[in-house]
């Protein structure tokens, strides 16, 4: 299997843009890609969105964005798994690189949430849960991660301002990032006043809806020197690639307290890089809400149960901290347009092993890790990357 | 590279299963499938799907068919590029082969177009089309179709039942097919007495709206014979796989006569497979309007420009043939159940490969193509297998 590497990556400002469509979004960020990596072509584009269908009457997404890319002819595939599209989207990138078939691959990406031509954006989140028997009923994404944080603080008993401290630290994290939605620090005040959405989940405790597009270019390791003409310290390389699944349904599992595909695809990634939690320097992991942050911490293996919370409240998910999570201001503060979270933690993560994260950068990091969550943590899918 | 081979085959009958849920359509197919392979378990699952979002509400659509089809744990996504979600996820499935990441995957297309709880199908297919462009101006998929077909009509100046025999040899062969929606024959009195649906598109040129799945079951070329059993005569080798793309939008193209993005497909399959078209000795084309037909036929070197019909009026795409095309009734006459025809396509590929196409075998044919078209041909994957 051949090596795969990063030598070009691209963002867009994460915001409510609504005087750009989806195409100029996810253009914005691919082309920017294809210029830090010193392209003019690709083999194939993979595009990781969950949305375009319901919110925007556009499925063929892929293919559309290729050609508004100048990109016309190469291969195209949207790929979806709620919101774990973005990192589903680089499996398939690694794979076509891996494999051989293609020597440039471009990931990106995209969502457009805002000033959409049809449908609620809360219906259309809804589709990430099980349609027949969570959707049916009337609850909304929001309202399932509630069930879950509350039965959370009833089981191990934590105070109410237990997850604080996440959203404390992507604000904080997220006031540095020139791409974030909220560029703006937060204190505890803030976090205990903010309105309830879905009791006991706050406006501070989750990531809001917006639209933004992220890229990066693969090719394999051995020919990496010849582009990474972007990097300050060269080509990124993907050290382990895995995804795993659990039920949609919430009430379908033995425990909804353990994310069972974050164990899974964590151990999977882990096994294939020969690499333990302790050789992680920083983990940018789906903050959609503080209580997937702690039990993300939980089932990686960088805390007990119960105890993941306690990480933010000692502050080990600081820049300086043992673990720093969310570098980039995370989906809180940076933003979460849902099928591009997974790319957007892609880039943050080559930004931090080639030393281009500003304000937030992590001493000297060799390996970072992201995972990204689809639905209430069905769909799993952890990416390791290295210098 | 490691070669990749089909070792297992499914499919669910095509019809309007009104009694059935999506996952469970997908899990007769997935079942059948890797009760052919003798297997219970897989690495991955790739579900091509086109609608699932708009019709049916239901995103993240992989997982829970995974779920549902007793693969809990495993990879899961959906690959979605149009009607050619199918073929796409397929291409999905052999890098994932190929590439060394996994030993058995299986690739499912999946659609449910009929009795939905959201949306009209109608507006669901214009989702394949530009949708601020085309779709934003009110014309239907049919109707972009009307147009093209129009414009060959005119441009080369043939007869209005110019097309009939395209529809004839796929109801012919549909007949046959257990699984097909129409499992009756027609002749030239019903095409012509059909009635329109956009000019110059009749009933008999229309491929249906329908619900279906079928499924195969991969795994390295190498270890095939490990498989097999449910093959007469072993495991079929995908010889080649290769997508291609142009524009969404019709009036973008130089020339909205000539299919771009099959020619490209095609060619770059041959070169892969060191394949001519001589060798092809059948060819499960895109037949959802039979001007698709036509067209196909001319990009892919089967037929002269503006010649492609004359292959239906002089029988040279019957069983018995010079190219036998739709061979077990094709989108016409078996149905089109837009995300899951690509895989049906390879399905009775396999089929026509070893032996089991019943009335309809094609004598011994040793290499196969499929090709799988999304949009009015805005990305067109080809596939060509051997035995």
């Amino acid at each position: 299997m051949r090596g795969v590497s990063i030598v070009g990556i691209g963002q867009t400002p994460v915001g409510e843009h609504w005087d750009l469509s989806v195409r100029h979004i996810a253009h914005g960020a691919i082309s920017a890609a294809m210029q830090d990596a010193g392209i003019d072509r690709a083999d194939a584009l993979f595009v990781g969105n969950m949305l375009s269908g319901p919110l925007l009457e556009q499925e063929h997404l892929a293919t559309l964005i290729a050609d508004f890319s100048g990109l016309r002819g190469i291969e195209a595939a949207k790929v979806e798994a709620a919101c774990a599209s973005g990192a589903a989207a680089l499996r398939v990138g690694c794979m076509a690189i891996a494999s051989g078939m293609h020597d440039v691959v471009i990931v990106a990406g995209v969502e457009k949430m805002t000033d959409t031509p049809s449908g609620s954006t809360t219906a259309g989140l809804a589709t990430a849960s099980d349609a027949e028997y969570e959707a049916a009923h009337g609850i909304t994404f929001v309202g399932l991660n509630a069930l879950v944080m509350q039965r959370y603080l009833y089981e191990y008993n934590v105070p109410v301002d237990a997850f604080a401290g996440f959203s404390i630290n992507a604000h904080r994290n997220g006031a540095n990032n020139p791409n974030a939605m909220f560029q703006r620090a937060i204190g505890m005040k803030e976090y205990l006043n903010a309105p309830m959405i879905s009791t006991p989940i706050n406006m501070m405790d989750s990531s809001p809806v917006c639209d933004g597009a992220a890229a990066v270019v693969l090719v394999p390791t051995a020919r990496a020197s010849e582009f990474a003409v972007g990097h300050h310290r060269g080509a990124v390389q993907i050290l382990a690639s895995a995804s795993a699944t659990d039920t949609l349904a919430v009430h379908d599992r033995k425990d909804p307290l353990f994310l069972e595909a974050a164990y899974l695809s964590s151990q999977r990634a882990y096994l294939q890089g020969g690499i333990t939690p302790d050789d992680i320097d920083f983990f940018e992991l789906h903050d959609a809400f503080t209580i997937m942050s702690a039990l993300s911490l939980e089932a990686t293996g960088f805390a007990n149960r119960g105890e993941g919370w306690r990480m933010a409240q000692d502050e080990e998910i600081a820049i300086a901290g043992r673990l720093p999570i969310s570098t980039m201001g995370g989906l809180k503060s940076r933003g979460h347009p849902v099928g591009a979270t997974g790319v957007y933690q892609i880039v943050e993560t080559v930004q931090q092993l080639t030393g281009l994260a500003g304000k937030n950068q992590v001493k000297n990091p060799r390996i970072g890790m992201a995972q990204n969550i689809g639905g209430s943590g069905a769909t799993i899918v952890t990416h390791i990357l290295g210098v």
